[in-house]
C-alpha cells in the first residue's frame, strides 16, 4: 500500500456547490423519434399546434345544439319551444343549420352546426311532440360546448423545450398530429469500474478477497432512471497506466463518463491521476462535504463531465444519485427534471451529524415513523432495506428523535 | 342518436371499492431476464443470497488490521506499540497474519487476515520505525471491519417478490452473482378506440368533425409507466357488432383489455353491450362516483380485466391513472406498487365540489400555491398545463381557498 495521508481532498465543494456551479458544456444532439416512443424523452425543441385544436366548435354534452337567445326566460313552469330539425352527426360536418326558434339533436363530441352557439343539456330538456323541444332551463352562449381554439389556438405551444415527455403531452402531441418529433439523444453514460478486487457479476465461484461488481449494474439502473443509455467499459485493475488508457478510449465515445473507482486510498490516487490526464479544464473538486460520499471527483474533461465515484457501493449510490442523475439529465438536455417522491415522517431517534458536511441517512418507513438505518458504507444491504433517505443538512449537528422529516422515497 | 336517458349508470361504486374489490384472476406468467434488463421489473418471486456477503470479513477502512485487544489503553499520550508484519493486498487471500503484538497494513476492502478482530484507522496510529507501529487511540472488536455475512447471511432474502426492482436491488443481486432472475411478463395490455369522430393521430388533414385519436397514445405510456406492454387494436366505428367482434379477437392474446369509448351516450351504450358479450362473470361495476370519469365500466372477462374509459380524453387518462395503472400493475404481479411523487400546497382558491364523489382537480403550482385549472373534460390542455392534481374526497362538499392540500404530481 502506497503511504496513506490527507492529501487526497484539495477541493471540497458542498453538494449544492456542485449541483450549481459544475456545468460541462455537453448536450446531446437532437435526433427524430416516433411519438409512440416519446414517453420520458426530453424536446430538444418547443412544439407548436400546427392549427386550432379541436378545430372545429364542439358539443360537450349530449342534448340539443341551440341558439343561447332562445331559450332565455325558459323554466319547468314556463318551458320555450323549440322547433326540432334533424341531428348533428358525429365525425362529420352538420347539413342541419339550427336556425332562430330552432334546435338540433347533438352528441357530446359532435361538431356545433352553423348558427347554433351553445349546447342544451338533454336533462333540461322534454320532447313535447315529434317535432318539438321543451326547454326547462336557458343555456347561455359558450354553454355545453368547447370553441374551436379551446384545446389549443393555432401555434400555441403545446410543450415545452427540457421537461421530459408525460402521458398526457404525447396525447396532446397526437390530438395534433405530431407523430414524430425532435428530441435529445439519450446521454450515452460510460461506466468504468476499478479494483483489483473486482470480478465481473457473473462470475459464479469467487476466492477469498474478490467481490462482484455491484455498483456498474445498480449505476447502470440509475442512469436509466435519468433517461442516459449505459454501457460498461468493463472492470480495470488499480493501474494508473491502464485506468488511464481505458478512460482515454472511452472519452471520445461518450457524453458523461463515470469511474467506479477502487476503494482503497492508493486506488483513489490512480483515478484522480488518470482523470487529471484526460483534458482541459480538468478537476472542479476533489471531495464533497457529504457522507457517505466525500472520496468523489468531479471533471469537465473537454465538455464531456467525468465523475469519479467512491468505492463503497453504497456511498457511490448515494452520490450518484445526488450528483451524477442530474448531470445525466443536463447532458441529455433535460432542465425541468421529473418530481422525486417525498414522505413526511417522525424520526424514531437521535441522528448525530458532524456540521458541515450533508449527511444521507436511509431509513425504513413504518406507518408514520422513520427508522434510520446505519451501518458501513461498503453495505448494500442497508440501501436494499430502505425505504428511501432523509437529508441532514450541512448547518445542522444532528436531528433529534420525534423530529419531522421529509423522506425521499426510492422507487 | 338513440334516445338518450339515465339509464346507463347501474351498478355506480367508489373509487376506493373499484381499488380494493375488483380483482380478476388474471396474472402474468414468470419468464426469464437478464440483471440489466431487471430495473423495475416485478420478482415472480423472493430471491435469497447463495452464499454470504461479502463472503469474507473485510476492512471498510485503510489503515491496520489488529487485535483489537493489543491497542486497550492506548492514547496519543501513551501510545501503544505493534509490530509491522506485511501488507494484506486486495482481491485475494492474505498471506500474512496477526500474531499478538502485530499488525499487517491494510486497504479499504481487501480481507481481513487471520487472526485480526479490527481495523485501526490510519489517522489513529504513526509510523515510529519502518517495522513499528504507534497506536494512538484505541479499537474494539469489529471496528473498522465488516463481517464475512453482514450484507447477506446464506440464505437471507435479497429482494421480495412483487416489488419492482430499484436499482439497489440490482447491485444486491450483482453483488450475490444473480445475473439471471424470473420475474412476471410484462401484462400485455390492448388498447382499442372507438369512435365514429375518431382518426389515427397520423392523419395529416382533417375533415371538420375529426379528431385525432389522442386517448390511445397517452394509454399507452400510462400502460407503460405500470410496466404493462401497450398494443394498439386500432380505431373502431360506434357499432356494436364490429366492436364486440374486435374485442373478441382481442380478448385472447392479452392480459388487460382498454376500451377508450366512444363520447357519446349512444358510443357508451354500444361499448357496455359489447363488453358485457365477452365472457362470465363480466361487469363488474358500470359508472365510478368520480369526476372527472363517471361513465367507467369494469368487467371481468373470463379473468381478464376489461375497462371501458370515459370518451373525454381527460377523463380516460384520469380514470386510468386512478383506476387502470393499479389494475396493470396487478396483473403484472406487483403486489408493493412504487410510490407516487407529492408536495403539499395551499389552495389559491375556493374549490366546490359535490358531496358523494370523488373530484380530481388538475392544479398548476407556483411557488406553494395550487391554482386548480377548470375546464370542459374534452381538453387535454387541462392536462398539459397541469403539475398535478388534488383529490377531494367523497365526504367533502368543497374546498376553501388557503386549505393545505397533498398534490400529487405528474412526471
Amino acid at each position: 500500500m502506497s503511504a496513506p495521508g490527507q492529501r487526497e481532498f484539495f477541493t471540497v465543494k458542498t453538494v449544492s456547490e456542485a449541483l450549481t456551479g459544475f456545468r460541462p458544456a455537453r448536450v446531446t444532439p437532437a435526433e427524430t423519434i416516433a411519438l409512440d416512443d416519446a414517453l420520458g424523452r426530453v424536446p430538444a425543441e418547443p412544439l407548436s399546434a400546427p392549427h386550432a385544436l379541436p378545430g372545429f366548435a364542439r358539443a360537450t354534452v349530449d342534448g340539443f345544439a341551440v341558439r343561447a337567445a332562445d331559450t332565455y326566460g325558459a323554466s319547468e313552469g314556463l318551458p320555450s319551444y323549440l322547433e326540432l330539425s334533424g341531428e348533428a352527426p358525429m365525425g362529420r360536418a352538420p347539413e342541419a343549420e339550427v336556425r332562430p326558434g330552432s334546435a338540433v339533436a347533438i352528441a357530446t363530441g359532435a361538431p356545433l352546426p352553423p348558427g347554433a352557439d351553445a349546447v342544451l343539456k338533454v336533462e333540461h330538456t322534454q320532447a313535447a311532440t315529434a317535432e318539438l323541444l321543451e326547454v326547462l332551463k336557458p343555456v347561455t352562449p359558450g354553454e355545453g360546448m368547447v370553441r374551436a381554439d379551446e384545446d389549443a389556438a393555432p401555434g400555441a405551444e403545446l410543450v415545452p423545450a427540457g421537461r421530459p415527455l408525460r402521458a398526457q403531452d404525447l396525447g396532446m402531441l397526437a390530438a395534433a398530429g405530431i407523430v414524430e418529433l425532435p428530441v435529445h439523444a439519450r446521454p450515452r453514460v460510460t461506466i468504468v469500474s476499478t479494483g483489483d478486487e473486482l470480478v465481473p457479476s457473473s462470475q459464479e465461484e469467487l476466492e477469498t478477497g474478490q467481490v462482484r461488481d455491484s455498483s456498474a449494474p445498480a449505476l447502470a439502473a440509475l442512469v436509466r432512471e435519468a433517461g442516459g443509455e449505459p454501457r460498461f467499459a468493463g472492470i480495470v485493475p488499480d493501474d494508473r497506466d491502464v485506468l488511464a488508457t481505458r478512460l482515454r478510449e472511452a472519452l471520445p465515445e461518450c457524453d458523461v463518463l463515470v469511474v467506479s473507482a477502487g476503494s482503497s486510498v492508493g486506488a483513489r490516487d490512480e483515478t484522480a491521476a488518470a482523470i487529471a490526464s484526460l483534458g482541459e479544464p480538468g478537476i472542479w473538486c476533489h471531495g464533497l462535504a457529504l457522507r457517505p460520499g466525500k472520496p468523489t471527483l468531479l471533471a469537465d474533461c473537454g465538455g464531456v463531465p467525468v465523475i469519479g465515484l467512491p468505492g463503497n457501493p453504497r456511498s457511490a449510490l448515494v452520490v450518484f444519485r445526488l450528483i451524477g442523475m442530474p448531470i445525466v439529465r443536463i447532458a441529455g438536455g433535460c432542465t425541468d427534471p421529473p418530481p422525486e417522491p417525498t414522505t413526511r415522517a417522525r424520526l424514531a431517534r437521535d441522528l448525530p451529524s458532524a456540521a458541515g458536511r450533508l449527511d444521507i441517512v436511509q431509513v425504513r418507513l413504518s406507518g408514520e415513523e422513520a427508522e434510520p438505518l446505519f451501518g458501513s458504507s461498503s453495505l448494500l444491504s442497508i440501501l436494499t432495506a430502505a425505504d428511501g433517505y432523509l437529508v441532514v443538512p450541512e448547518a445542522a449537528t444532528g436531528l433529534a428523535a420525534g423530529s419531522e422529516v421529509e423522506v425521499t422515497l426510492y422507487r
